[in-house]
């Protein structure tokens, strides 16, 4: 076919979709247990949308173009103006703290490099409506327990934990001219990709001494809560952010995900976007871009002209936590097939090995079977079987001219038992299966049993 | 704020998230024990993905536009070339029959009409690779399970069957000339829709006599499959699609969906496009349009510059069916809250607070508190209480100094039940608090397990 996708969006086969959709029930689930609610808004939205307060490098970026009635639209690059929108609309009904959470997809015409993408799905958690340092460690904890449900520990990701207002005081403290801050941060958002002797060249080029530019360096990249303690001892409005600092760190224990908690004031998020205590994730080996990144922005609702209302929150992409987690070997194996292949054996046909398959399938179990009646009525049991290996079904179940069949499972060469047909070809739901059998359906019994509970919440396969 | 959404694109708050939800998961469920997997593919394609072969009708209605790379662009009106292109691409490696679906998000640009969207989401579900009529009755099995699982029996929607070739062979033998055919489908299309007479004058200007048109219209309007075979027992290629449709009949007996068939040869579906036994899915009552639609096209991908394999499939969008639902009053109530409000009582504070949500949350429990330690300090256990039973949580958890807690029902106001902290508190999963718990949680046990095993895969809550 000549029309092929575009370049930088990218299709789904089934493996890959399976891992995008184990990664959503993942986001999902743990979204829910922190007792966050799904919204969605728009893909498409008025251009002016963005370009009133978005930075100028999403605008630059943007999908947009004029509509059929004459309207400038884009194709949604964030969804926090969105969020905004429709908070400030409904802001006086919503309960507060508002929890909401999205998983949009997202557009930026990124200049082509290689395999850049111009599309992605990001989950978006927002906590509206309270200042609380406990809101902040609610998020924090929020991505943190999706690391856990993703298979991934301290020991591969961690949450590196910064607030600009300790920083900088802790910079005019070392003797940085508040006006030069900019310039200090910049600098400091480059600490780990560029040799510092160009870094301290370009701050004293500014106006920062060259002493003063290096020990800010040395200072923020290796600082400990105690360290900057010890450091703002006498800083009035630092030693305030300080203790909220602490407290963070202390309600993060009684969350469970200390481990995961890194205090580095080299993070240095959006300049101008965030107010207070900001995060990002990364892969402790430092292979990947940040997983996720968030924190407060108590003014964003109010400067995008909607309500004054206290805000945090992040976003998580599905590139790099998928790209992550196929490099360390946690990824799922999502190739499974389906749960049971029934096959016509013994001179049953096409009508038994139906009413089989619809059974199976009321209970809520995976069921397929040779499609074509021709090649059911002329291949023998053991073609069958053959189809039902290569299409990875777990089980196979052979129907006879009597009331009964064989279960065999195709992953474990000597598990074969026989059944009545009866007993579940006339039930219409597991539980019914499961209290009308006895002993003799142990396989499938088991194969119910995993498919209805799943294993857990945090663990259910989705197909 | 000023910058509204677009006309025609929808807003999802949480509670339409959930109805949205809800139905999501019934056709993933569904697809799923029909051993269908899931893809997607890019909402933004070339435009000559479209232009080449979709109808005019589509082609006027794109979102297109030309990208910043100079491309000429569409948002997807339609999924089918699409998955024409992704099957084409590995068609040699993909095992037949291919059993697809997705769930993709359309854009038209409709003239506005009062309430009329320029998106919806559709499901997509695909069976590539095999002729047989099993696989016709396979795929309405699918359509028919979804509205079973949907809680909408056949009292509530019928499938229309229909074949165009049956059809064709029937107006032949009343006497329409073959040239005329067309002119025919096209009245018999019209037929619920506009007086008789009319289409009977459009019929006879194109050159059909009156009682020839008269007897068309009146003949398919009331056909049951007996009728037609008496009508058609000489024409010899007709008799094989009879037939075929007889078959597709046993077939559905034997899915168990029989009661949702009526064959009905006004369905005139897409003229050009489908080449076999066609359907739509309605409501009973003809207060909605068509549900669902869908049939056998073999030459598709063929004509899409693809591969040569037959194919058939339908499209399920959600804005008809949504509405059905709630005119039927079978829409879930999904504005459900949290499984449990934790409530600090006796003296206990934050920290006791959070350990407790933390440990219900990695049970899988949803679990909320007062967010701000502020509050949770000063209000007392009632007040605390009022909040939960806004929030419409369905149990609160009091914790006192002691090593005990008291569990109260905010649904069931007679039922409180003491329970051991420590057994909940230091359990790492459901399982281990089952495990752990006798009688003394009955609530809380009964809650876990609910929530584990969701009451079966076919109604599984995503909250």
């Amino acid at each position: 076919m000549s029309t092929a996708a575009l370049p930088g969006f990218r299709e789904f086969y089934p493996e890959d979709m399976a891992l995008r959709s184990w990664l959503f029930d993942r986001w999902r689930d743990v979204a829910r247990r922190f007792a966050f609610v799904e919204y969605d808004g728009p893909p498409l939205e008025p251009l002016d949308l963005y370009t009133k307060k978005s930075g100028d490098e999403i605008v630059d970026q943007l999908y947009a173009f004029e509509d059929k009635g004459g309207r400038a639209v884009a194709l949604r690059p964030e969804m926090t103006p969105t969020v905004a929108r429709m908070v400030a609309a409904r802001a006086q009904a919503l309960r507060k703290p508002v929890r909401w959470f999205s998983i949009p997809q997202l557009f930026r015409y990124e200049r082509q490099q290689r395999g850049r993408l111009r599309e992605h799905f990001q989950l978006n958690v927002d906590l509206f409506g309270e200042s609380d340092v406990a809101a902040d460690a609610e998020l924090l904890a929020v991505a943190c327990e999706i690391m856990r449900a993703c298979g991934l520990s301290a020991d591969d990701v961690r949450a590196r934990v910064s607030d600009r207002r300790i920083l900088s005081a802790l910079l005019e403290g070392l003797g940085v001219p508040s006006p030069l801050l900019g310039v200090a941060y910049a600098a400091i958002d480059k600490i780990d990709r560029e040799p510092w002797d160009g870094l301290v060249a370009r701050m004293s080029a500014a106006g920062i001494p060259a002493d003063v530019a290096r020990e800010c360096l040395s200072f923020t990249k290796d600082s400990s809560l105690d360290r900057v303690r010890q450091r703002l001892s006498t800083a009035g409005r630092a030693v305030e952010f300080m203790e909220r600092m602490e407290r963070y760190e202390e309600l993060l224990v009684a969350h469970g995900v200390q481990d995961y908690f890194t205090f580095d004031l080299t993070i240095v998020r959006g300049l101008t976007y965030y107010t207070g205590i900001v995060f990002e994730l990364f892969d402790v080996r430092g292979d990947f871009r940040a997983i996720c990144g968030g924190g407060r922005y108590d003014n964003l609702l109010r400067d995008l002209g909607g309500v004054d209302l206290p805000a945090l929150g992040f976003g998580m992409g599905d590139v790099v936590l998928s790209e992550l987690l196929k490099a360390r070997g946690r990824a799922p194996d999502v190739g499974s097939g389906v749960d049971i292949w029934v096959v016509a054996d013994e001179g049953t046909g096409w009508r038994e090995v139906i009413e089989a398959t619809a059974a199976l399938r009321r209970m809520g179990l995976s069921a397929d079977y040779v499609l074509s009646a021709e090649k059911l009525a002329s291949q023998k049991s053991n073609k069958q079987l053959d189809v039902a290996r290569k299409a990875r079904a777990r089980y196979a179940l052979l129907l006879s001219r009597e009331e009964s069949a064989t279960l065999r499972s195709l992953t474990d060469a000597g598990a074969n038992e026989r059944t009545r047909v009866a007993a579940w070809l006339h039930a219409s739901s597991a539980q019914e299966f499961l209290e009308a059998t006895g002993d003799e359906a142990d396989g499938l019994r088991a194969l119910l049993r995993s498919r209805v509970t799943g294993g857990g919440t945090t663990d259910r396969p989705r197909g």
